[in-house]
Formats: structure tokens, sequence, C-alpha cells
């Protein structure tokens, strides 16, 4: 089987030391683990619930240290761009640009995303459904790229609630681009704490095996070293102490999914 | 009681002409009804479904027809942005900035819209419970303007489909802003029709009065001499021919709502 | 225009005395008003929350209170049933079988109810669909009888959260019956209050103003005269005090629909 | 590691010939597998759509058939029951009394299923809560007794849809009772093809998993020799010739998270 790919990082760009620290951390477990590894970090929250929230350095201050991150850590980048004038000069540091779940419909953003030639890894709307990915891709294919990753990561689901509907899995699939599943957001209780988003970061490891059995090419999960001090989405963050059980979890079922795919499986039938 | 307001118009910007003839039109239905009139329509199409959607005219010829709506007509305009760099353009000439529903969370949107000192629509996101518009406000307010309208325009429901939950309109009236309540966007079928958005034009009339008797100070609506024509939204326009005998119903409902109000109505019991 | 009717009472029968004086003062604010009024009240709550609730009387001393409130105050009379059995015996008493919401697809049930000739009034699942409603009409059309009523209670909306749709008011008049809103028990929170169900008491004016400017035949309210000392659904009944007001309000929203739908009315465009 | 359980069988009794040939079919495949079994089918659809869809044997013929089905097969058997009154009767019978989804608030139900000693299977209504079961099991346990299992079936979902929360699965784990996967009914277009329910089969392996990877003690599917001519629920049966590979995926899966839960695994970190 092919091997697995983790995108994972804190929400946020904080400092440079704590970055370049939890690249290598992060890179560490899956160096053991056999999982490739894509580092993920926002360099702004443009979407934050409330103002008063920390919205992280400047576009260029953060491009400064993931590319700080690529040179002394050796991993590739992703990062979220919210208008459309970022997606060049994001693209210049970044190997992965990111269109924000709100923002998969806005087709400038998605072409000026596509014109860069970076892959870009595009998160389903809380508001669509699986079938109407197809729009987005197609945006982005005419906008001249093939490098494409699907995200889900869950559906509104009542007020301040998301449900992750594991159909979704198979029918992004159908399109013919990497599936990724974001574990963390997916247990989000958007804004189910007053001024900012719950998390139920307890779910976390059930929905990632959920994901796993079901079939997926990345993993997306928001990792910080202490989530309860982290300055956005600390509640649905796993705290890295417990990245490496959680990636072997799934790395198991991948691998008993794995021995139902051989033809001597069912030739034993 | 004070008068109801139209937000109003074809959902795109077509040719000069057909977009001063509709507003002409509009203007003097509300004109017999004693109705104000606010002009809306879009310069551009940035979220539709589909790629080979009509995207409408680029930013400077729709604001050039916009100006001469204003002008020629004598009626203020609305038409939504979608990126921050428009604000300021586009505030040299329409009276209304408005925010849409998927955007309603991008801060730097926000901010640019609230410096322009234009009074702004902000509708309320498909997956946003009505309580979290409060922080959508605080963004604006802090971005220095209490100009403000909150746009209701139903709330994501199972896959493809909007609900109207009436409990927002109250709920938005207590941030102490004017409510909006849109009744043609309401009863959209989002990715309804494969590639682009299917619609209810049939339920319009309903909860329009609906919103009427809960309360609201204007009411949106999307009009089209020939909806099944238009280049945009086509399924959940009203028509022209339509609009006088639906306004005339409100009109009715807010009457009736106005007697129960008086303190007459209450010694009576 | 039609007459309004009121199904209204307190959520389930206590004592004799207290059920006959609600009957007594709703029956007295109706003939003021020139409404229609059957009067509600359940001899048991089978579908409770939690068992520690008081479910009522036994059917036989319920249905004996029934019998005094017609016999006393004049008024036909309303209750619901949860098996079949309870059908027949029920009928000998009641004017009005009523089909619980969560029991509307429950075959025998229908039938028995059907069969006992007595008009039916069936909620529709807080689970279906307006149009699903049609299989439900079919039953009880097949056990011979024509006396259906329709009523919308609210829609599942994520977990312990309701929505009115009010789409489906016209969607239950296409099939030809009189339509119900409910405007109690829309507003509740199933669960929503841990071992009981909570409401939105303030809600309710809003969404039966609505109701009524959409069109409807027949409201249902469950009255209490002190609510928050109510052994059932409490925090969902209104008030007996606030009774006449609301109605007042109702009747001026269909007296200004009615208005609307005047051929002087359209004449005068 | 426990070992699986299967609930399964055709959705509904058809000929006696018919049910004893799949119970022995399924069996043998379960006896291959190392999986228990226990063989389901209803004697009644009480619920079903219309009118017109079959609705089974009497409770007395369908009795007689799951009586041969122990007799001859030796496998224990669930039923479903639909009014309180068939509660005592068909415990006769068969092994496990299994309570409706849109019945599981039903007191007097719950409480005439708890007095037979039998074991209870009670489905989780598809507008509840995983935390509201803990009333449902409430009154189970003041009946008497403690012999229950939990079923996840999906919940509402806008209109004729469903979604599975896989959330639900450690929140009914945690009432320590045994966790049942319902992967057939999971995929049910409720309504959704007209007159009865339509269904999405092409989904089951991947629930089935998904609910595999998070951890179930027992899986329920409906399995039919050919589901296209079933008289019930075929769009969402699977068929006895996918049965066993079906099966055979979720023992690798739960081989899979097996070894993730070995101390060893943790050990070798």
């Amino acid at each position: 089987g092919y091997p697995l790919t983790l995108i994972g990082g804190p929400c946020v760009i904080e400092s440079e030391y704590f970055t370049l620290k939890m690249a290598e951390k992060i890179r560490q477990i899956c160096d053991r683990l056999g999982i490739s590894f894509v580092f993920k970090s926002s360099f702004d929250k443009a979407n934050r619930t409330s103002l008063d929230s920390f919205r992280g350095h400047s576009l260029e201050a953060g491009l400064e240290i993931l590319q700080l991150v690529k040179d002394r850590i050796g991993v590739p980048t992703l990062t979220d761009i919210h208008e459309s004038y970022q997606a060049a000069t994001v693209a210049e540091v970044v190997d992965v640009l990111q269109i924000p779940a709100f923002l998969c419909r806005q087709t400038d953003l998605l072409l000026a995303a596509a014109a860069t030639g970076r892959a870009i890894n595009v998160k389903k709307g809380q508001f669509l459904a699986p079938w109407d990915m197809k729009h987005v891709i197609s945006k982005l294919e005419a906008g001249g790229t093939k490098r494409i990753l699907l995200t889900e990561r869950g559906t509104s689901f009542g007020y301040n609630s998301l449900v992750v509907d594991f159909r979704s899995l198979p029918q992004l699939r159908s399109f013919n681009y990497p599936v990724v599943f974001d574990a963390t957001h997916s247990v989000q209780l958007p804004g189910g704490q007053g001024s900012k988003s719950g998390g139920q970061r307890q779910f976390i490891p059930y929905l990632a095996r959920a994901a796993a059995a079901v079939g997926i090419d990345a993993l997306f999960m928001e990792i910080h070293a202490n989530p309860d001090l982290a300055p956005s989405d600390g509640p649905n963050m796993i705290p890295l102490v417990n990245l490496e059980h959680i990636l072997k979890q799934i790395l198991c079922v991948r691998a008993g999914l794995e021995v139902a795919s051989q033809p001597e499986f069912n030739a034993k039938n």
C-alpha cells in the first residue's frame, strides 16, 4: 500500500523557536513510523470568531518562519490563504496552498491558487455536499492545475456543531484526487465557547481511526506541545505527547485494511 | 410604525439598459406603496457554483452602471464585495456594501468595509447560529462603524437544502441593528441543480409574510423581468410582475401587526 | 375568511378542579375573540424523557375528567393515544384523537384511530419531510376516515434542537386537510434540560404569528395558569395570562392577510 | 479481545424455507470466521412508509418460524416489537427483543420488554442525541433489567437523509452496555423513493469498517440472498454473497485495533 501522509502542526505560527521545535519533534515521530510529513501552520487566522483572538504574524514574518522550517527541518510546508493577492507570495515559500472551508467556492481565490502551480489542499465547506466539490475541482482544473487534495472537515449539524459524514470520503475519492481527513477541525464546536470555538479533543482518535478504516491518503491534525495554552484552536488540537500513539493506531487500522484487500485474502474465502 | 424598506433588484448587473429599466420599474412600485427602496445588483458573482456560470461585469463597468442608477433613477444602491481591496473603490459609488454569507467571518473584509464609512449589510452565514453574529458585529464596530444591517438568509439543513429558523429574527434584533430578511436566497437549493443552485420560488411569498409577521426592518428580494432567462439565480428570483402583489401582502401583515401593538389594542382587553 | 380554531390546554390532566378551571378560562377568552376552541390535555405522557417525570392519570380517570370538560364547559376535547388498544376507549369520550409525532408512522395505531370514526390530528414526526406525510394520510384514508388534521411541530435540527420549516405549511395544505401549527412544542429543546425537555417560551408569539401569516386553520398551544409549576412541558407552555394577547396578534395578522386576498385588493393595483 | 457478534438476517420473515436457509447460510459464514451470530428478522413491519408495502406474517406465524430457526439452525434470535402487549408473547420464543428507533422513548413498551427478562436491543431514535439514551436506559433498568444493548442507526440530517455521527459510539459505550452498529439502516434514505425508503448499499462496507475502527461489540446488518427482490428494505440490505468479504474486512480492522491496544505496542514507543 501507499504510505500515509500527516499534515500537521500548531494551528498558528507562534515564535520562531517554538515553530521549529514543533516541526522537528513531529518529523522525528513521522520518521520513526514511516509516515510522510507536511508541516502545517497559519500565518494569519483571518476568520477567527472574535477580533480579540490572536491572529498571528504578518504574511512576511510568517513566511520567513515557514522558510526556516523547510531549510532547517527539511519538511514541506502548508499554509492557508484568504484573499487572492496572497497566493503568489505565499507560493514562493510554501509547498501546499490551503483553501479554507468557508472560502472553497471563491472563484478568484481558487484561480489565484491554481495559477501558482503549487499543490492545493481545498477543504470542503461545512455547508457543502461531497458531490458539490466537483465544481470546486473544475474551477481549479480550469485554472490549470491537477495538483489537488480534498479535505473533509465536518458538515454543519444544527447550531454550534459539526458532524462528519464518512460517506463523503469515498465520494471525494471518486474525483481521483488524494483525500485528506482533518481530524481536529472535525471535532470543533463552532462558536461553542462564546467568543471562540470549542472542541471535543477526546473524540479525535475515534474519528481518525474511522477515517483510516474508510480509506484516506492523508491525515490532517493540528498538534501543539500544550494545547490548553495555545493562542488558537486549543480545544481541538492534540497534545504532541499523544501524537505517536494516535498515529500508531492509524497505521494498525491501515495494516488491517491492507490485509483485507490482498488477493490471497479473498482466495482464502 | 416605521416604513418598510425593500432591498431588491436583479441578482447580477446585466446590460445598462436592463439594469436602469429594472430600477425604474421597482422604484415606481415602491413609490406607489410608500416603501423605501435600495437597488441591489452584483457586479460580480465571485462564488458561483460553477465556473461556466455568468459572473457579471468587471468591477469598474458594474460601478458605472450603479452610478447611473443613482443619478437617473434617484435611488440608493447596494452591492456585495468579496475581497478587501474592493471595499474602498465600491464605496465611492455604492451606498450599502454587502458582505456575502460565506464571507461573514472574514476579518479583513469586514474591517475594510467598515473603514469606508458606508452602511454595511452583512448576511448571516449558512453555518452560523444567530447568537454568533455578535462577533461579526464586534469586528465591524471595532472597525469604526455603527451603520450595520443584519440579514437572515437561511441555515444549512442537510445537503443541498436550507431552512429559515424564524427564531433568528428576534435574536438578530436584540443586537439593536436593523434586521433584513432575504426571501429569495432563503429558498435556494444550494447546488441543487447539478452545476448551479436550484430554488423554490413558490415559497417566497410565504416566507416573506412569515418574516413580516415576526418583525423585520427590510425585505431583501432578487427580482427580474424574466427570471427563467436570468443569467444567475433565476430559480429563486421573483418575477417583476409579481412584486407589487407580494409587497402588498407584506404591508397588510405589517398593518395587522401594528394594530396589535397599539396601546388601545391592549386596553380593549 | 374561515374562523380560527385554538387547540389548547394544559399539557397533562392534573386535578379535576384545575382542568375544568383551565377549560373554562380558555373558553371565555376564545368566546370573546370569536375563536373556536378544542380543549387538549393528555391523560398519560407515555414518552416522557425520564421515568421520574409525572405521567398523569390512568386512562379511565383521565377520560372521566375530559367528559366533565365536555359536559360542564361545553367544548370538544382532544387527547393523544400511544397504543392501538386505547383508540376505541378514548373515542367514546374524546372528539379528536391525536397521534403523537414519534408515532406518526405506526400503521396499527393509525388504523385503530381511523376505525373509531373520530377526527384525527396527526403530528408530523420530527424526522419526517412534509411530503412524506402523504403516506401517513394514505394509511388513515385506507382505514376509512377523511376526518384528518395535520400538525407541524418542528423538525430535528442537530441535537437537542428543533427548527420549524414554514415551507411545510403550504406543503401540508396541498393534501387538502386542515393544517395546524403547534406553537408550543415547536420551541421545545428536546432533552435540553438533562432529565427533561427544555423550551424557549419567549419565541412562541413570533412563531405563532409567522404561522398565521403563512396560513393555518388551527393553532395548537399548551397553556397553563402557572407553567413554571406544571408537572410537564412547563418551559414551553404559555401562561394563561398571556393567551388573549397572543391570540389577538394572530387575529390581527389574519385580518391583514384577508385584506390581501380580497379581489378589491388586487383591483386597486 | 472479545469476539465480534453479528446480528443479521433478512429484514422481514418471508417463507419458512427461505428464512431457515438464510439462517443456515449466515451461520456457516460466522462459524468459519469465529463470529457469534444472532438471527434477526421481523414478523411485522409496523411502521412501513406506505400501507401497500408488505408487512410480513402475523405475530404467531412469525414466531413459529423463529422457533424453527432456533431448533434447527441452533442460533439465538432477535425480533422487534411495536406495542407493549406483544412483549410477553414474543419473549416466549425470541432471545433478544428489539425496540425500534421511532419507539425508543415509549415508556410502556420499554417496561413491558424489561419485564420479560429477555435481553433488549434498543435502537437510538433518529431524533435523539447519544447522551439522551441515558433516560431510555434508566427506564429499562427501572423495569428490572440490565440485559441491554444500544444500537446506533443514524440521525436525522435534513429531509430524507440520515448521517452517522461516530462520536456516538464511545458515548453509548460510556453507559457500560454493549454497543451495536446497524450498518444497513444507517444508509437508508428515509422516504427517499417516494412510497418506500431508499438506500445506499454501496456505503455499507465503509461505515461498517469505520464502526469497527471506532469500537463496537456487535454489527447489525440486514442480509438477503437477493435484496433487489426483497419485500422490504431491499436498497439497504447487503447481498448474502458479499457477507463474508465484509465480515473479513471488519475482522481485519479489529485485529489492527487490537494490536494497537497491546501493552507491548505502547512499550515499543
